[in-house]
This record gives structure tokens, sequence and C-alpha cells, in this order.
């Protein structure tokens, strides 16, 4: 009955800026090769220190075309003139490998994803309070009082899409060990829905 | 930002006799508090051994009788002349305490729970094949042609509702404790569900 687990699942990850996302998926990733980070295709410049194919997957704008009228963008956005986005074949390729496959984007590529593909899951990390994110902020010391004012606005955005989110986990202060081990418990338990099981009684009678 | 997590999760744990379940819900409580057993209620006599409170709640028919006609009974079957059944008042205590409560029922206590609790989550723990079923239930010795028949063909009876359960998990050979953990992953994934957090926006901008 191995079968029933598989395929991966393709897990959508968002959070206003300062939830600690950053923290949270390195946890889940660390040690752990049955996740992976959706790797973005650009057609920006590599900054310094930038990798291909591990940050970013660098190509040119006449190739990112070809991939948008091949339908092979699962979402992608134009940002400062440059494309970004999520290239659907390598998606697919490690679901099929039964790796999960995580998707750190914003609400609006979330949404292009779920209408695209209702198999995602949509989770939402949150920091414990307002109050605590705009300390977070301000903390950084590197924001200038108009960046922070932007960032909170741009949370507050980012947060009225909650209800098209499938979880919601808060990230308490220093508990983002807990957090990822919530988001691995989410993976595990989607496995077993019965949603994504239609086959298994088939499977037990033969 | 705690009250997210308050309440407990009432979870309706049903199988074929022969999957293991007992297995796995005793892995499930031992060492955590946070799952508790519900303890059916039943009108028929206590057998050697048996402690109220603990195996079964004994009371009186006319106690029994009391509870339908007040609707605390969850659900409830007669079965030889006797009452057996779930009172939901120590269900909805122990929830309110934080508890997750197991309800071990049969499929058609789980449909009954299923109308009265939209809230319940259902799980079907599957034995990993229909021919390991057939081996398991005749390995036990005690079990005569006629019983092991009459329990497969209740499996078959039991198995025909699981597009009814939210959740399967297949309980390999051995593995009773991955089981358990599966059913613990459930439990957390469900608590960060988004309709179960419905009031979350509120207290983080609180």
């Amino acid at each position: 009955m191995t079968e029933m687990k598989n395929k991966g699942i393709l897990l959508v990850v968002s959070g206003p800026s300062g939830c600690g996302k950053g923290t949270v998926l390195s946890h889940l990733f660390s040690n752990d090769k049955s996740f992976a980070l959706s790797v973005s295709l650009t057609t920006r410049q590599p900054r310094p220190g930038e990798i291909d194919g591990v940050h970013y997957g660098f190509v040119s704008r006449e190739e990112f075309r070809k991939n948008i009228d091949a339908h092979n963008m699962l979402e992608y956005t134009e940002y400062c003139g440059n494309y970004y986005g999520t290239p659907e074949n390598r998606v697919n390729e490690l679901l099929e490998q039964g790796v999960n496959v995580v998707l750190e984007i914003e609400t609006e590529g979330a949404m292009n994803v779920k209408r695209a593909r209702p198999d995602a899951v949509l989770v939402m990390i949150l920091p414990p309070s307002y109050t605590i994110l705009e300390k977070r902020l301000r903390s950084r010391g590197t924001n200038s009082e108009e960046d922070i004012a932007k960032r909170l606005a741009r949370a507050r955005e980012e947060l009225a899409n909650l209800p098209e989110y499938h979880y919601c986990l808060v990230n308490e202060e220093g508990q983002s060990k807990k957090t990822a081990d919530a988001l691995r418990a989410i993976v595990v338990s989607e496995k077993s829905r019965i949603c994504r099981n239609t086959g298994i009684l088939e499977h037990f009678y033969k």
C-alpha cells in the first residue's frame, strides 16, 4: 500500500515580511530531503553571489516568454521590468518523485496557483500579533519609517487574503522549529486525506 | 495568540476488526494527556474486571433514556437488548479543556456523529490489504471459519463508508506507532485549518 504516499504535496507558503517564514523554511529543509523549495525563473540579472539554479533560474526574456506561451508558468509576475515566476514542469517532476515542493510566494501568486492547481495546499504564516510585527520590523534597524509603514500596509493587504488559504500557523517568538513541525504535520495529514486517496479501496481488495 | 489552539479536536476513529486500531490508540494515549478516549455509557451489566467510568459508564435503562430525551447522546445504538452510546456533555467538557477526544466507533455511529457534529474529524484505519486482514483474523486462532467470514463481510460493509470519512491511514505491519504519529499530525493540522480559526485576524490586530 506504499503507492498511497508516493506523490509529493505542493505547498504554497505565504506570510507578511517579518513573520519569520525564512527561518521556518530553513528548519523545514534542514536534513529533510522530502521537502524542496521551488526555484523561480527570472529575467533579471544575477546579483553578486547568486547561483543559477539555486537562488533563481536566470533566463532570457525570450525564454521566459516561451515558457508563458507553452503554459508552463504556474504563476508569474512582472516587476520593475523583469519577469519572475514558477515553472510547472520542474515542480511536477519533483512531485512525481515524491518530493514535497514549497512555493514561497505572495498572496497574488498564491491565488493564481490555487486556481491552476486545486491540489495545492495554501499555508499562511502569521506573526503573533500586529504589534509584534511592527516591533520586529522596527528592531531590524535597517528600515526607514517610510519603509516600515509600507511593509505594514503590505502585511494588511496580504492578510486580507487569509480566508482563501487552507491553513494558518502562528509563528510564536522563538518557536520557528515548532512552526516547521506544524508544516510537516500538515503535509503528513494532507497525504492521508480521502480526496487524495480515491483509488485506495481498489488497491486494498487487489 | 494561544487561544488559537485551545479547544480540543473531536476525533472519530473507525476501522475493521483486525486493522490494529487498538494498538494504534494505545500508542496515541501513552504518555500523552492531550488525548482521551471517550467512555461510552451502557445499560448492560459490568463483566468481571470492568471498572465503571473506565471501560464504560454503567447506567440504568432509565438513566440512559433520560440522556436520550435530553439530547445528550451524540450517538447510540441498541444491541442485544442493551443500550450503548456516547454522552455529549462529557465530550464537550474535555474539548473545552483542550483535550482531543477520541471516539472509537463503527461506521454507523460515525455517520451519526458526523451529522450531529460537523466539527468532528473522521479517520478510517485500514489494514494493508484484504489478504493481510484475512491472514490476521485467521492467525488469531480463536476465530472459527464462520466467525472469520462474518468479520470479513463486516469489514467490507464498514469500508464501503470510506468516502464519508475525512482521512484514511494504512496501518502497515509493525508500524502502529507510525500510524499513531499520523493521527497526531492530523490533529495538529486540523487545529491550524482556516475554518477552525475564523477569529484569528481580529485577535491579530487587537
